[in-house]
């Protein structure tokens, strides 16, 4: 069975990928990096997901990206963008980019895949709901592939196969839902938002709610997660953008 | 006065690159990566010399590749190579290569400086004399810059100037050294050995050790850190290559 290394986070995007690559007959190394994040309660996410998906290895990786600070994910001074329009997002950089995230992030995935004897990474990026952050674009990607391959024993030799792999890098939102339902995916388990409360409630108005709810919606279905406005208008699992 | 961030482990090539970057003007932000090495002595290395150096700031940043292991630095069921003969030094990847450690290390370097606003790394590798890291060679610099160009938010308007620079890169070990002599470094400060004691005791038999007694050899200089062997011979500060 071929492993391979997925970058898990808890979220929508990350856990689609594990139902991909299990149904690609993957064995799964899965990779969470705890990075002193605003939203905590992703990573119990995470583990309740990595066990569902009967994972060989699932490595908690702390990392305190709040030692650089520079975004509202990791700077408490620095606010979590509430109310953004829909229409805005993807046209500026928000203030949860956290600098150099996904290069920092892909590149413990290749330590991890290399002292596994594997070239495979799987990652839950995609284009088309682009939330205005530089390192998910399919140029840094494809630049990153080929730093791997030099970076690594392999490289060497030059017998290096490294790849970075993106199964949902050109489908929308809606699209990775309906996805990951039609491989049996529980996504009440997967947890989205910027500002989850410790119960794991969602806000429902940061970008990142924005995206999963637009996607819910163009899926035809019901978001399965909890979100803190239901508590206040009692429509539990019902809520969507207005 | 520009600011440049500078990866600086407490040995003798990163002490040299802050002499470097002193006499060029810059304005230093040490980032000393605490990877759970075996050698702990070389973090305080790196404090007294951040501190002599007077940098504007020094981030000690702690990340356990013990949590990986696959190299006798970080994973205590694999020996450091002993007896290393100097002649086999670049012929194979060592047993210390730690997988994708410079890799890792860059990204982290990136994030520090994208959230302080400057674009420039210094790093002190050098490809003469060549250990057999993979993540040591210009290919592996070059494809690196230009990804970290791509990763970050000045990537997005392609106004990124980012730069890894690298100073010793065509120097021998021995010219390195008389080039620190020249702008002043007391080399007393660094360490470089794999199997430093914890009373900052470097073995003189690792290849680490090799590659520094050459150099200073080459340099015509003793080398003014104590060596474990010195203990035996009372020979302090004149171990050499035999």
């Amino acid at each position: 069975m071929k492993k391979a290394v997925i970058l898990l986070s808890g979220g929508l995007d990350s856990t689609t990928v594990c139902a991909v690559a299990k149904s690609q007959n993957r064995s799964i190394l899965a990779l969470t990096i705890d990075y002193q994040q605003r939203h905590r309660f992703e990573l119990e996410a995470a583990k309740q997901i990595a066990k569902r998906f009967e994972v060989a290895e699932h490595i908690i990786f702390p990392i305190n990206l709040r030692l650089f600070g520079g975004s509202s994910l990791t700077d408490d001074s620095i606010e979590v963008d509430q109310n953004v329009s829909f229409d805005q997002i993807g046209h500026s950089i928000p203030s949860s980019y956290v600098p150099a995230r996904n290069m920092i992030f892909l590149s413990l995935a290749v330590a991890f895949a290399e002292t596994r004897q594997t070239e495979e990474i799987w990652l839950g990026v995609n284009n088309v709901d682009y939330s205005g952050y530089p390192d998910c674009r399919p140029a840094f990607l494809h630049s990153f592939e080929k730093t791997a391959k030099l970076a690594t024993k392999a490289g060497i030799e030059e017998t290096s196969t490294f790849q970075i792999k993106t199964p949902l890098l050109s489908l929308s939102k809606g699209d990775i839902i309906k996805l990951g339902l039609s491989l049996g995916v529980d996504y009440s388990m997967t947890r989205t938002c910027y500002s989850l409360d410790e119960n794991g409630f969602s806000c429902g108005k940061c970008e990142s709610c924005q995206l999963r709810l637009a996607g819910f919606r163009e899926a035809g279905v019901d978001d399965p997660v909890p979100y803190i406005n239901d508590i206040e208008t009692g429509m539990v699992n019902k809520r969507r953008i207005e």
